[in-house]
């Protein structure tokens, strides 16, 4: 099967282009009998959305999404719901200079060599403006896990140098780069501000959390909870590490550190500390799921760089355009909707477990 | 649809508990016409096999290979390939005094919570014997993609603070820890050897690296070659991280520093740098493909721990038995097989790219 | 994973409702490089529209085809193909006499008793106008299969009791009925007269040919080319039934009168006579595939009939409304759109069987 | 993905030649805690198995299954379910004289075109003994589906011009031919004798039934149950036309003879008739399921048949060895195991339907 389907129950097929006609989703397999209304899915997608403030590119767009099937009075029905972003801005010709050549970073030549030939009017397919699609499912998979009480939330953990010491949820929203920590949130800022002006980018790292996944998620041996958030994970542009729990620093821990020591709480069996990130044996444990992220550096910047061109000769390029120094804070809600995906459709797939 | 299965083309599914009758694997969608023989399967199963030293577990085991299907003349036959490794060695009785305890940092508790009964033997299919049929079928995909050039190595990069600073791949299979750096091996030996006196156990890292894979392999904008691999290895048991190229070191790099400008080597377009590690867009690049994994240290350590038991009641817990201080030798060719096995499923998904 | 996806690499995803915005279909798996315009779909899903005659329902609507990705300079591009179609011409309030009503012979029950609720407006996602999707689909499949020279058509075998004795096919499109024979066509039209004036449906069976089809497709042992061509049949409205080659006459056949003698001809191996219908094992023999299938009458007659309501009140009902008082015409190119996309799939999955 | 993969959530892998070393199921997604002993799916394979009486081939082997996996203290624990058999009576020099020649009716040629090669011992993959795979799993299934009610029979409908009058199903078993009705039994019985001294084979027809399945299984538009249960027959060797509830008859009704009315019996919606065969638009309709399948007589005769070598010259062939002159009684327990199959799979896909 070729890779735009995502999901085994809770399913669902992304299509459209950066600068084509428009981009969107079709989710199978929601259930039915959800309440969903428009804005629910607005939402998410306005959370999303290029221009807010000056951390991200300045591409004005709407964004409006528009139902096409499987919700009637209100609720989903069953079948599927289709949802589209019409491609109200796009401006194909900033695209004309750079249609022979190759940009560092970027796909376009993978994409050459996988196909043969690409739509090279702002990456085509491999452009963030794909993830719409992701967000807008991941929408109606927030609003369906509400049902069980799951609730899953990101935020900039990192840039650069710069780490969040502490995780106040409440600051999240409140600053253009979705940091928890409201003394280093302005230092972050600061810091895209003085690489836009260096025709720079730079990379950090976002952490996900989710709450209220009782134990028993996961499907060993391959569709492990975190197998599925690791895929999940890396499929979103950019992306280039995952670690769940303590991640790589279990690297330098010894057993006895590492271990979780069961304790009961209130009659709930629950760990005195949780280094396992929320899995154990790939089955949600019932503890919070902790999920990092790295994010490289956007590929895209102003700064001549040495490439070569689609003949193979040698060349500089410069990547005008609408780009952001940081993917982090758009980055934000396009991996919950990611984990939120992964979580509904371990939520359908659990109901099958047991005769 | 449940867990077993893994891969969309070259597709296995594996069967089989710790302590039951046997475990393997059947492989569906290997093409036919592929020259295999049983002992090309039983290298690697030796490989992964334990009491080969000190370093890993006493249980002995020929673990041979039995080959009932798909296979004629010396041939594949494009059916499917049928590998199974009998438990002749099986103590369930080691397990009795554990099966009204969860051990922390198993996966007793949650497969519970999952399935309402567990096979507590061993730690039934949440075992690392669950492995072998990942390794058989990683053997006929490696015999497979040798066929076009594609070789995959891994090797222990860390122990706890030990880090090896040479790769020198002739060293691997030389010293019992699978680490490429003839200075750092010993030390590591000696690490492992002071852990099991102390009842404890070690994390560590694990890297992989493809070379050969030519660009064009991925299948965005799910299956991406990097999000396929990120599964593949967190699918493992005991891995907690995943990382590609860079990995969470581009966390603190920039776009100029991170990005691989393009260049041409005898006609050849390819990159003067791979902080990439050979995947962009999800698309394999034509470069080297290098990933880290990390690895917990095994949750089964001697020394005494706090759990619960079955019914809620508090207790403490050691685990006895035939276990390892560390499982990187071991698990370096059960994430070769791994990496192995999406190659050869993206290499038979990439003939339907085009026209 | 829920109903609305089928194939393995060509693959679609169907979404819409009959009167609700739109109908359509994400193709994703199609190869790169295949030239395709708009004009091309549109011919299919002219052949399946309604209102061309008499012998079809009224309702007028221009189903224009909109592309809204996967095509980029009149060839695609390897990325999903999004295809819609608005529903210009919906009458919702024609439906609400009903809404409390189950029609015999409808799905209105069953869709019910699956989703606890029902989209009753013209049937919902229960609709011939959910075939749509499939139609264009289809369209990219058949210009896909013609650059290997495999053509597939269809035509009205069989009307109540009235059977075509000859098959010419440049006959097909030339009457209402798409009937090959010119001498039994005028009768079938004289009946579906009759039928509508009586407020009364007719059954019918329609034939399918493939040509070109090399040896070699179909994957045994369950995605056997005819086991997915007979899953696509049923997957259709009104089909009841599915047969290939000789199909239910076999039962009165002996071995030694169905089997096919092989033979030689022009250094290609033949069969003398073809009862298999280009099928053995599952797999396509070279020769012609004949399939039949059999449309029960539309269930939606203006007759009154028996019923209850969704309370279990007892009820009579007339469906008024839009109704073709058979299918055929209608069903030949959404049997043939599906018969294509069998093909094409496995095609594609053809391209993996060998080293 | 290849094609010996069946079902969605209870899902089945199977594999294993004919006269390889033995041939078997993973079967992956058996809900837990189902009581399942070696015996329940013993007797099933009994009922498959060859050698029982002079209507089936002179074969004799136990067939005895072996349990690999997935049960623990007699219940299944949720892990795969690995069952096979060991064949221990394998004879491939029988088919030693025909491994240059391609037999009339059956899939030598067809297998060679595709793959490249073939195990020509006894068919290899494409023998009805590869059925074994398929009758263990149904048996889970069986067990499965009781818990909730729903039980399969099948029968031998028709041979050749005979034709079952009355449906008694405490017949079917006590004759050789499972036919249901016992004044026609005995003619059956004598019909194979007759084929059998004239080295001929015959055709006939199936019918299956089941019952207690409640309104709301399949999953439209594509994955409806009926379209399920024709690939699921059609997989089966020797089926060549399928047809639920009346089938082929419907092109010979009126919507109003077909149309089944509803009605209310004791608070159960319920049809006066049951034309539809248990489904409408796809999904269970609460009434009894009944499906026919047509089988064609056995390709293997031992009458000479004109045929061509592998090289393509003109030959002469007689198929010797161990073969029916029907495969009717033996098909019967292999296609209630596909029907059950189909229906566990959309029991436990029916959970997921609903918030």
């Amino acid at each position: 099967m070729s890779g735009s389907t995502f999901g085994t129950l809770f399913r669902l097929t992304t299509f459209g282009e950066s600068h084509g006609v428009g981009v969107g989703v079709v989710i199978d397999g929601c259930p039915a009998g959800l309440p969903l209304a428009p804005e629910e899915l607005q939402h998410d997608l306005d959370r999303r959305r290029v221009g807010q403030s000056h951390m991200t590119s300045a591409r004005q767009e709407g964004d409006r999404v528009q139902i096409l099937s499987g919700i009637f009075e209100g609720y989903t029905t069953g079948t599927p719901i289709m949802l589209q972003v019409l491609n109200e801005n796009a401006r194909p010709q900033d695209y004309d200079a750079i249609k022979e050549l190759y940009r560092p970073g970027h796909a376009d030549h993978t994409w050459e060599a996988k196909f043969g030939r690409r739509d090279y009017r702002g990456g085509g397919r491999a452009s963030a403006r794909e993830t719409i699609g992701r967000v807008a499912a991941g929408a109606v998979a927030r609003k369906l896990l509400r049902t069980v009480g799951v609730e899953v939330i990101g935020y900039t953990l990192q840039l650069m140098h710069l780490r969040a010491q502490v995780i106040d949820e409440a600051e999240i929203e409140r600053n253009p780069m979705r940091c928890p920590d409201p003394n280093i949130a302005p230092a972050m800022v600061a810091l895209v501000e003085q690489a836009r002006r260096e025709l720079d980018s730079l990379g950090g790292i976002v952490e996900l959390r989710a709450r209220g996944v009782p134990p028993g998620w996961g499907e060993p041996v391959f569709d492990k909870l975190d197998a599925d958030l690791a895929k999940a994970m890396l499929s979103i542009p950019a992306v280039k590490g995952f670690e769940i729990g303590d991640g790589f620093a279990v690297a330098n821990l010894r057993g006895s550190q590492n271990n979780d020591p069961y304790t009961e709480v209130e009659e709930r069996i629950t760990t005195s500390s949780n280094h396992a990130g929320g899995v154990l044996g790939g089955i949600s444990t019932g503890e919070e799921l902790i999920v990092r992220i790295a994010a490289k550096p956007p590929a895209s910047i102003a700064r001549t760089q040495q490439t070569v061109s689609r003949s193979g000769q040698s060349a500089v390029i410069a990547v005008k355009g609408r780009h952001d120094p940081t993917v982090l804070p758009r980055l934000v809600p396009v991996a919950e909707a990611m984990m939120l995906l992964v979580l509904a459709d371990h939520w359908l797939r659990q109901r099958a477990a047991r005769v």
